[in-house]
């Protein structure tokens, strides 16, 4: 008789997203033809740069002719895009080889894949908020969770204290949803915590693209994480990949626990359990990093800076204390009037028709808090605001 | 400190097609400019369908303009695939609903990630010579392997017996590597057999396009099967995807193990751990299902269907025994002379220039087997054949 994974029993049953979807299904269905701002999910609203689509078209080309065409691509990656990501990174002084590049199809698919490196036995540290699916994808393999709380105390930055004890431990930053961004001294707290305890990070740098002022956009900035940190980064934000799909992850060849090396085991687990990703989205990719791909994408990020500009002067006008939305696309602001985070989500919803992210599907400690993402429609984004602005005039 | 995964330490060291590619990259380095016939790795040499290119521009177009541009993708499959894959199986009296279907990034990538829905307590049975992965996966999940060996006695093709016991089962068919095909009545044992102890069968219908006789092309065609099976499939071979990369799996909602809904737990996972396949892929894999498409992909089938013809005539005038070719896009030959089967790999290599793959590497009870693969170029195709029967009136 079949055991199913029984983990999946000890999962909460309804997921952030999915929950405020069946909100706002509701509430659209009371009210047809009625049109909502949306700033909850962060999906982007800007098409794909036109280099990446120029590089999709001439792929495509290539794909239907048999001089040209590409079968299975190497299951680590294209030798031509682990060259080029390893090359954005040493512009930032990162050296690394192109095969301690691994091309991946999203950091949300490889932050699931690549638990299978760690026995279930680890204790994985996640600060609070958190993306949701860092708690869901341990609960699944049936680890322990050690939940570090996060507050405006500590700026949403907590730092290593004595009595925190974890094997694996996330780091996103800058952070979803708090928009909070680790600075140099911050990082090497906990680079120096992991080496010390022999723990692995896991660094989300998914929104690195955001940062503006000297601020490290990899964890492999601080002398000693090529001993102790995974990154896991992801075109989804940076270049608009959401619907196209495609990340990268670093994983150094120094990296070793156990006496394995972490970067041979996953060449071992891409070579066994994928054969490879598409050379369409490959060719794609690689035109995010060119000269002319990098000058498109980052007008996009202006105006999705824009949008935060908009969204935060309508919240300092109202008096109200947020994070993030400078050096990330989020802004996570207090809830006024010391309202739980869902009920302001439904008085966005039904009195300004505004969907937000309550902070409390990230971690108790979100309760209290709201998340708005910087993705919108720069027109929707400007009509928020000024609602926004009302609303919190009579709240 | 962390703990790997240690289960990985139980792997082989090489992976047979990894060993393959270093030993013809050896040939090759001491013989530069000579060429290879490559009839090995069973990659696709035809390009994508004009259907499917004319869907791959138009869904970069798509991803061009703000008012068609596409963000995150539903998790488990757009509605527009799901659908057309559903109606694909009604056309084989396969009732089955979209939510039913998964749209995945290709069999090998959803072979990997299914084990997470199984305990690892599990005992997995796997029917060999088998593709390679089906093992590895399971080591790594750490998981006893039971393995049925088959041979020339069952046409490989081996029905349950009396102290068989195994929770989960992989049956392939058409056969990688033996192209081996199972008739209703031999699935239907193992529907039985399943059902009657709660196991699940994983059914990797990954070349039913190559079926021309009366052969089930999906388990679901068998009776009790959606209380006991899961389909993987792929568009690789189908329609030449193995590097545009997209498939498809069917997990029935009347699966059920432990009290959990296989369909609905996986869904969690995807979720959790996926953020949904690229828009550009989906609208390509949707283009292989339409008449046109479908017209277009048997034409190019009907070409390797002439390889295998070709290759199948070399082996008759040998007077070599073989399986497959007919309904399968691969050939099983024995090896000639009782020879080994990496024996009779050196002596393609060496003297005809000829690459297959050595059946030892498909597990134990392969050796003193070959299998051609029958994607290769025709022109390629046909001057190794010429050359085996060259070869072989020699040995």
């Amino acid at each position: 008789m079949l055991t199913p994974n029984l983990s999946y029993a000890n999962l909460k049953d309804s997921y952030l997203f999915y929950h405020i979807a069946q909100k706002t299904g509701a509430w659209l269905n009371e009210h047809p033809g009625a049109r909502l701002y949306r700033m909850g999910i962060g999906d982007v609203s800007l098409p794909l740069a036109p280099a990446v689509i120029a590089a999709l078209h001439a792929a495509a080309d290539d794909q239907s002719v048999k001089e040209r065409f590409h079968g299975y691509m190497p299951e680590c990656g294209a030798p031509f895009l682990r060259e080029t990501i390893a090359g954005y990174y040493g512009k930032r002084n990162v050296s690394l080889s192109p095969d301690e590049v691994f091309v991946s199809s999203g950091a949300s698919d490889e932050l699931g894949d690549l638990l299978d490196l760690f026995d279930r036995s680890n204790r994985a540290l996640i600060i609070e908020p958190a993306y949701p699916a860092y708690v869901d994808a341990n609960i699944m393999a049936g680890r322990e969770i050690v939940h570090l709380p996060s507050g405006p105390d500590n700026h949403f930055l907590p730092l290593p204290r004595p009595g925190i004890e974890a094997d694996l431990i996330y780091l996103c930053s800058p952070n979803n949803p708090t928009g909070a961004v680790f600075n140099r001294e911050q990082l090497a707290a906990w680079v120096s915590w992991a080496n010390a305890r022999g723990a692995v990070i896991l660094f989300d740098a998914a929104y690195e693209a955001f940062i503006e002022e000297d601020l490290p956009h990899s964890i492999f900035e601080i002398p000693g994480a090529e001993t102790c940190a995974i990154e896991i980064c992801s075109l989804s934000k940076t270049a608009g990949f959401t619907g196209t799909r495609l990340g990268y992850t670093v994983i150094p060849k120094a990296l070793e626990r156990g006496g394995l090396s972490l970067n041979a085991m996953w060449v071992r687990n891409r070579t066994t359990k994928t054969n490879g990703i598409s050379y369409i989205l490959q060719r794609a990719g690689a035109a995010v990093f060119t000269d002319e791909g990098q000058k498109q994408i980052h007008a996009n990020i202006r105006i999705y800076k824009e949008n935060a500009r908009v969204l935060m002067a309508a919240l300092d006008e109202a008096g109200i204390r947020y994070w993030g939305g400078k050096n990330a696309p989020y802004i996570w602001m207090e809830c006024p009037g010391g309202m739980g985070s869902w009920e302001f989500f439904d008085r966005l919803l039904n009195e300004i028709q505004v969907v937000g992210t309550p902070g409390e599907g990230f971690g108790a400690c979100g309760e209290g808090f709201f998340r708005f993402s910087t993705f919108g429609d720069p027109a929707d984004t400007r009509e928020a605001a000024s609602r926004l602005t009302a609303l919190l005039r009579k709240i």
